[in-house]
């Protein structure tokens, strides 16, 4: 799985830096993404990136200030041209429904794919749950309702060795799924083959958590728990907190303080004023450091691999 | 006066090309700015320019297809940023207040100026007339409602001859608005002085007519007529006349009959379809200059100097 920060800001685009959107690129075979915000001109930067707007497949909004959704109509309209045609699932908060339907009813627009909007309920918890991801949201600390999303990656289980199977004179076929699956399988022969001898190592998933707008809060150290990437705000540099939680923000220490109180594995920040340019990052990235080692401040097309 | 091509795209952006937008610089003193249409990203755009969006007076919006309106919010939203507090007057079909609205509601936005919204009645004709220009729209030919927009600077009265006044001994005062307004002047001493004689040559205005997308149609030729610059779409090349009616669109050759038979002074294409790189281009100039010679194709960020 890769992310892409495909804008990094916060409030309105400047030259060096788009307003917020985050793109989780779905592990193979698929190329399928999932898109967490849509700031205005998130599908122009998607055009500088790999990912293909056909094979979106989800959207998860945090909030609605205009930085980080204003790109959505556009976004969705282009899809169409793009020859999207398998549904899009579009989660956020209240009030996202009536937007779509309003621009779309007024613009005229008509998607080729079925899109499915869920507004989350403030005390919502799962909002989605599939054969590869289950999707935790949980309510920020921000001036409107905001929410961080924390998608878990099942368990894989061990890959089928092949080579033990052949050995064992066992054909391709239903045993193959059961063996996968873990189960003990008694051949027609009689012989017994146990899962664990002919499977690899099982994976353990991945955890990504990517917050809203947010002040520090204890939601966001529940989401970020042990998470294998936390994606965390960080609009102001260290020693600006009063204004930060002012506006309902955190600075760089903030974010690193929660990583580090969650113990996820490593922090990217991202959502910076547009006062700091991209040569004040490494300070920024120094300042957080100093309570987090494995921290990131991510520039605009900034790509990551999320390891186990 | 300037004109600058922010975007010249239909439907979609692509890398090469932005969805639609035309800025209109004012005369000096001031460096006020008008805006045609605001497709995605128009604020982006705005970015590679001189041009600041607190310099930005009036919006005309000539219809409401996303790829002419969506950057809107963003950018109206900035311009607060960016320090604007003068009015801003926002003019386009019917649906505009209610996208503004709904929009801004949502997403809790408040200007730090004012924005008055005039929706313009299918039979409108002057919708703006100041000291300085009167705005004519007229209803194009489209799918959806769309106007067009004429522009004409008032003339402009020949400058005081400052030297000759001197040389009458006439001082700075009253009478030097007498006369640059095209008075005649008895002085105290009895002497007779006619404005023609202690004034330059005086300015016709210049006329520019921005049409939005359409067929060819009466109006379009009545909006841009004699106009020293028309903007005309051309989303397809010529011999695809059937296809473009069908959406409602024009042709390189007909937006240069247009300029022809209005007896424009010159004709800028745009709104171009993504099929045509900007490689293209000179090929759609060429097939157009058959018919009309003062044709250029707009690429994103092309400015012209609007001439007398």
């Amino acid at each position: 799985m890769n992310m892409w920060f495909l804008g990094t800001g916060a409030g309105r685009p400047f030259k060096h830096r788009n307003v917020t959107a985050i793109a989780l690129q779905l592990p193979e075979p698929g190329c399928n993404w999932w898109l967490f915000d849509a700031g205005e001109a998130t599908q122009h930067q998607v055009l500088r990136t790999p990912l293909k707007l056909n094979k979106l497949e989800a959207v998860f909004i945090t909030h609605l200030h205009g930085d980080h959704f204003y790109g959505l109509p556009g976004l969705l309209s282009s899809r169409s041209f793009d020859g999207g045609v398998t549904p899009v699932q579009l989660f956020g908060p209240p009030g996202l429904k009536s937007y779509i339907d309003t621009v779309f009813a007024l613009s005229g627009t008509q998607l080729d794919y079925e899109l499915n909007i869920s507004e989350i309920a403030v005390d919502e918890g799962i909002i989605l749950n599939d054969e590869r991801f289950t999707v935790e949201a949980g309510l920020l600390e921000h001036r409107v309702p905001c929410f961080g999303y924390r998608i878990t990656e099942h368990d894989q289980p061990g890959k089928l060795l092949v080579h033990k199977l052949q050995e064992l004179g066992i054909e391709a076929g239903p045993i193959y799924g059961q063996l996968k699956q873990g189960q003990t399988v008694t051949l027609p022969d009689g012989k017994v083959v146990r899962s664990e001898d002919v499977t690899g190592t099982s994976q353990r998933g991945r955890v990504v958590t990517v917050l809203g707008d947010t002040k520090p809060c204890g939601r966001a150290l529940k989401l970020a728990a042990d998470a294998d990437l936390l994606v965390h705000e960080a609009t102001f540099a260290a020693g600006m907190e009063e204004k930060a939680h002012e506006f309902g923000h955190s600075t760089t220490a903030e974010a690193a303080e929660t990583a580090a109180r969650a113990k996820a594995k490593r922090l990217v920040m991202t959502h910076f004023s547009g006062r700091y340019s991209n040569e004040d990052l490494s300070r920024l990235e120094e300042e957080a450091s100093v309570k987090f080692g494995a921290v990131t401040a991510a520039t605009d097309l900034y790509m990551t691999e999320i390891k186990r």
